[in-house]
């Protein structure tokens, strides 16, 4: 636990990333909200991030205080410039 | 964990707030009810925060004590003047 606060240690947690029109969902280890849009941009070849945002609802997680209360595998969506996030229509459940 | 509970320490607690309209919803982190306010204004552009309620009910979150009580990742609606809550179309669920 000493290690986890300090923050000093990287620690990896599993994040679920899709892209905006969910025909796309990798499997993204990261420790930041930084790392994690950089590493989003290789895996699903977004060419700039515009936000990520939590597929259940739309959430913006824009700082990385938020992040880190993110439960692992949360499913986050990535959207470049222009893109929305959509709710569900039902058709990937 | 005792620093936690001391009360001391800022605790941090997720929060969704979503604008009147429901484009644009933000993950913010707050201790207080006075800070989360802050924290709205800048995430969601809101110049004057008139108020904050439940997205669920409409209900009016104005007091600190009843602040405190919400769970974690509770979705709010920040109001401007002259903005009225609105309860779901469905749309978006």
């Amino acid at each position: 636990t000493q290690q986890l606060l300090s923050g000093r240690a990287p620690r990896l947690r599993p994040f679920r990333v899709t892209n905006a029109d969910r025909s796309m969902k990798k499997g993204i280890m990261a420790d930041t909200l930084e790392d994690l849009i950089n590493k989003v941009s290789d895996s699903l070849s977004v060419l700039c991030v515009s936000a990520l945002v939590l597929d259940e609802d739309g959430t913006g997680v824009d700082t990385e205080d938020f992040f880190q209360t993110l439960p692992e595998n949360a499913v986050l969506m990535v959207l470049e410039k222009g893109q929305k996030w959509t709710p569900y229509t039902g058709q990937y459940l």
